[in-house]
């Protein structure tokens, strides 16, 4: 057990810090894995209040109980918006909830590029609750760094996911303007990125800056918002660049917990001060 | 200071307890207002992330960088589902922002009855970024008991918001099937009110029985979700109960920070497993 866990009495408690000023401490039932891989530190644990948790770094990534809002928000809101989709490439999501949702589509291929081995693996044997064991044949593992990966892809993908941890460590390349305009290049002529963009409350930096490179290369940026509990601050944003398609164009009739097509068509309606943060 | 408040060194932190296994701790510049009063342990503290908060018997009720959000979502959907709301009462809310979100629109009169005069004191005095000093001839202040306040009111308001902090202590009563019967029998004839409901995520049992009573009571009930980052889960409930309006009849032109029309409009598109949960 590192820094972030502490034994009080009999228990055990995570705790996960932001910004030196903003602690979350969760009860964990039991640690069900842990790992130095060669790029962060892996934790898979069973918490009170959220079941299963992956945690990288220190840093809550996705949970059993809350997972499935950023998983199938962060897929369905662009495979809903391309009108055809085939080739899917997901950058980062090594617990494979967003290729899960994304297998729920008609698509040819589904490209997972996770720099870490480790995470996938322990996801697929620890943490089926989120990626559900995935066996698909349309379903390509990729174990290196995403960004060099897509600067060598051009005009071949209909959707790109950028499901990447916070700015710092090995995911911080996955915010840079260079990096999003290598992934336009590695789009199609009507394709289109998601990406996470942090929350607005508790870091609208990073979320304007986001924007703004994206506006920079893609004609149609759009936002939209879901609630991610163990995020701190909850409230967080997920960015669109879009080559083409600027709305909702097709709600396929897949089984979801979360979105419905009444919630696909409303995400980009942002609460004022949102709107506000990118004017 | 008592046991919700530790010193770290030159540092204080706050920390909030939800059902023993849940933890948010507040990085503290200092402690503006502290008193015991005849109900609850009543603090304002200026918080590193979060500006002034206001922390009742250990739980956080509102701050200034996220109040908004519950504060306008509780009182700008009945308001705008109403076609001509005149007479407002509030159950609760001592911090008084939801009766100033209600003082944007052409009412006649707006009562607060709030338990504790100790809440609207320091609100006033020492939160003014949300109780905005409220000073406005249509809002009267009533303390006591809202359960036995508005027991004794027939057919009187056209808009009940019950603005009620968690259902223990002075609030249990607010969640119960008699007291919504109550504000039923306040209510006139096109009446509304608006309730919150807790995490559907972390207290499904607390938002389902509440659905279920105002099932049981009024003929329209309605959910809406939104985000407040510092309720434990933060992915919040509120339920409306609506004896004739079913949906957002009349956006006014009013400023705001969160809603928009467009969000007003799509408010009552909940995601399927909140659903699933009233089912």
């Amino acid at each position: 057990m590192d820094g972030f866990f502490k034994k009080v009495g009999d228990e055990i408690w995570f705790e996960e810090i932001d910004r030196d000023s903003l602690k979350i401490s969760y009860k964990i039932k039991d640690i069900i894995y842990s790992k130095r891989s060669k790029f962060q530190d892996i934790y898979i644990v069973n918490s009170n209040d959220f079941g299963k948790m992956l945690v990288i770094d220190g840093v809550v990534q996705t949970t059993e109980r809350d997972g499935f809002i950023y998983n199938e928000m962060i897929s369905h809101v662009p495979l809903s918006m391309h009108e055809n989709p085939k080739n899917v490439l997901i950058i980062g999501g090594g617990d494979l909830g967003a290729a899960f949702e994304a297998t729920k589509y008609p698509v040819e291929r589904i490209d997972v590029v996770e720099i870490d081995e480790d995470v996938v693996k322990a996801s697929l044997e620890y943490l089926k609750e989120i990626s559900k064991d995935l066996k698909d044949e349309r379903v390509n593992f990729i174990f290196e760094d995403g960004a060099k990966f897509v600067r060598e892809k051009k005009n071949e993908y209909d959707i790109i996911i950028v499901d990447s941890s916070d700015p710092i460590g090995p995911a911080e390349v996955l915010f840079s303007e260079n990096f999003y305009r290598d992934v336009y290049n590695a789009l199609k002529e009507d394709g289109i990125m998601a990406c996470q963009s942090e929350s607005p409350i508790l870091y609208p930096d990073i979320f304007r800056a986001t924007y703004k490179k994206l506006k920079n290369i893609f004609p149609i940026v759009k936002i939209f918002i879901a609630t991610v509990p163990t995020y701190p601050g909850g409230f967080w944003s997920f960015t669109i660049g879009s080559k083409k398609y600027d709305k909702i164009n097709k709600v396929n009739d897949i089984d979801t917990k979360y979105v419905t097509k009444e919630i696909l068509e409303s995400s980009f309606n942002i609460p004022k001060f949102v709107q506000n943060i990118i004017k």
